[in-house]
């Protein structure tokens, strides 16, 4: 019992391609959502309406497939969050807008000042999902993608100037002083004049500071570097974790690394990924996912997960219900690093058949919780008061109903349980989430 | 009477720091405009109201002030406008959305892929202004700003390879058959594979084709370098004029150019810039502006143009009603350097006062008039029907009041005299403006 008198803070994935996998093929999915706004506004409006304390946007930078796998991908086209988070800033009041962007492929100047005018736009609503991509060199001038350690090296410079030019301007230097002809306060300008390995940034930044102090950071990266990172600069950790035990490990090691490092653990939300699944009954929500999975292309699926894991087999190429043999320790590859060694672990672990693989796997590595509002609750409760998550980053499908499913039948009960929230605690991101405003480094 | 049977276009400059020169000093001016966008969204809906073309707003990437400086200039911190466009996708519903962008200081795929979404994002209406920033290199990794040339030429590749990523998947690629499991047709995906003298990009661009074909295409340079530019690719050319015979040249230079380059001039459209003084006399419209002017620092105003002009003497020095000596031609700066020649070029063909060269100078270089609906309107209407224009970008300063007085007083004028629309003519900006969609290269 961690948090014996907090409640749990929860997020909403929402895929920024408007479908996760084979979701699109579904009787009830509507189409074009890769370039109809709608589905996103009445999305956020919805969890807004449930009181969730995020909506989070994932991204890439490129389009990861060839002419000859692209066809049934629904996610070669995706919306850029940098565009989403503008709009839905005018189109939600409370909910807190989380944005993925990459700092191996942007220029800090640019991303500061977008995420700091978003922050005033939204009232103080905005975070920032700091990534390294999983590939785009192709686009921007490279022959091929960073490397994994360059690209960590870049985003820890890349956060340093960002902060850094948030803090170009003390909360109270615009004074506005329309006798004196004094518009600011010059001595309230701070020059930044960084000089590092990636980046050689002057400021100041020609942007107010944000509402927040900082737009709220959130990480996912679980490799060492990625969680080294995560400690450092990370507010709201998202996570994959499989076992409570995974979950409580992972906890405990990236409160410790964060505290070793001065900062307070309570400062650091750490949400791992959940996919639910509401029915009725359990059998509603067997009944729903079996047909979820039967809409896969379940050769291609599993083709593309061994070679994204490096298992050094075919999986498609196996009897659905055998046993999945052995696979080598994953070579040191430039992606992902993170999930391949988790579908590794995953088979050492829990020897499972390619059907039970292949169903754990759909969820994009995240677990799927089939059930009713009560057994889902049950679960979240678990997690949560056994010190494995400060929270829960809910991963919607595309499909509305999804969405609805949750919002109005588990988080009723999560409240009625006391686990949940039942009005915003505050007007900002920060305070929702009980973070603290960061104040300007030169007013301390 | 180049154009007898149609109407003009409107465009209206925005400044996206809020505020004109001074203005932010004047009694009704609001505070905080550079962090309240509700000044914008009021903006935008009454100029919809009265069914101007579109609204546009500038940019820079840097703070061009020093400490010293820096004290009465409210550009310190603007919006930017890839901000700025997607809340007002949101908040209006038939009026253009202009954004500045620099091809000197982004990336071509991140520039591509944010108008291509706020193109769907607001159902067709974004146009986006290309420019190569009058600074900002600090910002950017470099020691200095990037050379008068070397932005122009990178600006033309810019442009090659933006339009080449909007030509990604052709307009029909996208038939999510859900019975087939095709969500994309992938022989209507087209990788550029662009190798240029400054940009590498493979492609595809991982957002759909914009809903225009391509978003509309301003451009302001004046320099050579700039109408070149203009000549071949833009579509609103917005200038600074300030003779109706120095706006016929202009007018028929571009227009010459473009068809020497195989396109329609038609499809060129030449908005001069001016800044209205509206009264119900024109003695309440001249002393609004005089109320206004008295609002600037005089002396700082007149130092920083002569220094900006590179005049060699500086103006706040010399009497205010005494004669400007002749200065030099303009050296060759690494600027502004279409508004440098036309400050030196206007002390040489108009021979002002230190005083009428404040006056002129203080709308950024463009015209003002003041004056009543009637004269204003006169003055529109000799320049559109004596080719010199095909419409205006018409500047407002900050105070709502000007906005208001223009949408009400002349815009009402115009509609009257048959020069201006009642209605919008279609649904998308390029539709009002009479623009013709662009078809993808690989349907031709």
């Amino acid at each position: 019992m961690s948090n014996p008198h907090k409640q749990m803070i929860l997020g909403a994935f929402i895929p920024s391609a408007g479908y996760m996998s084979a979701v699109w093929r579904h009787p009830e999915a509507q189409s074009d959502l890769f370039r109809d706004f709608e589905h996103f506004r009445r999305a956020a409006q919805t969890l807004e309406d449930a009181r969730l304390h995020a909506v989070f946007f994932n991204d890439a930078v490129n389009v990861d497939a060839d002419k000859a796998s692209l066809g049934g991908s629904p996610t070669s086209v995706r919306w850029d969050p940098l565009v989403l988070l503008p709009a839905l800033a005018m189109t939600t009041r409370r909910i807190g807008l989380i944005g993925t962007a990459s700092t191996t492929y942007n220029e800090p100047y640019n991303l500061a000042r977008k995420f700091a005018n978003i922050d005033h736009l939204s009232g103080g609503r905005v975070g920032w999902n700091l990534v390294t991509s999983l590939g785009g060199g192709e686009n921007f001038n490279l022959d091929a993608h960073v490397l994994h350690a360059d690209r960590y090296a870049r985003a820890e410079e890349f956060y340093d100037v960002v902060t850094g030019l948030w803090d170009s301007w003390q909360d109270d230097a615009f004074v506005q002083d329309k006798q004196a002809g004094r518009f600011v306060d010059a001595q309230k300008m701070h020059v930044l004049n960084h000089h590092g390995e990636h980046f050689q940034v002057r400021g100041p930044l020609n942007a107010p500071r944000p509402v927040q102090g900082y737009p709220v950071i959130a990480q996912a990266g679980s490799s060492e570097a990625g969680c080294a990172l995560a400690a450092r600069a990370g507010e709201l950790i998202f996570t994959a974790q499989h076992t409570l035990e995974q979950g409580q490990t992972f906890y405990r090691d990236i409160k410790q690394r964060a505290q070793a490092l001065g900062r307070n653990p309570d400062h650091l939300k750490i949400l791992p990924g959940v996919s639910p699944i509401v029915g009725r009954t359990l059998a509603e929500a067997q009944a729903r996912y079996d047909h979820q999975q039967s809409l896969l292309d379940r050769p291609a699926f599993l083709r593309s997960i061994s070679r994204f894991a490096g298992l050094g087999f075919d999986l498609s190429e196996l009897p659905f219900d055998s046993r999945v043999p052995l696979p080598l320790e994953p070579a040191d590859t430039n992606g992902h690093k993170s999930r391949q060694k988790l579908i590794v672990d995953l088979i050492h672990r829990e020897r499972p058949t390619v059907r039970e693989l292949f169903n754990q796997l759909t969820a994009g590595g995240h677990r799927i919780l089939i059930g009713t509002p009560q057994s889902i609750a049950d679960d979240f409760q678990a997690w949560f008061e056994g010190g494995a998550a400060d929270g829960f980053n809910v991963m919607f499908s595309g499909l509305h109903q999804g969405i609805t499913d949750f919002a109005e039948r588990v988080v009723p009960e999560l409240q009625r349980r006391g686990l949940f929230q039942r009005e915003y605690q505050g007007q900002t991101l920060r305070e929702n989430l009980g973070l603290p405003f960061i104040a300007n480094r030169h007013t301390l």
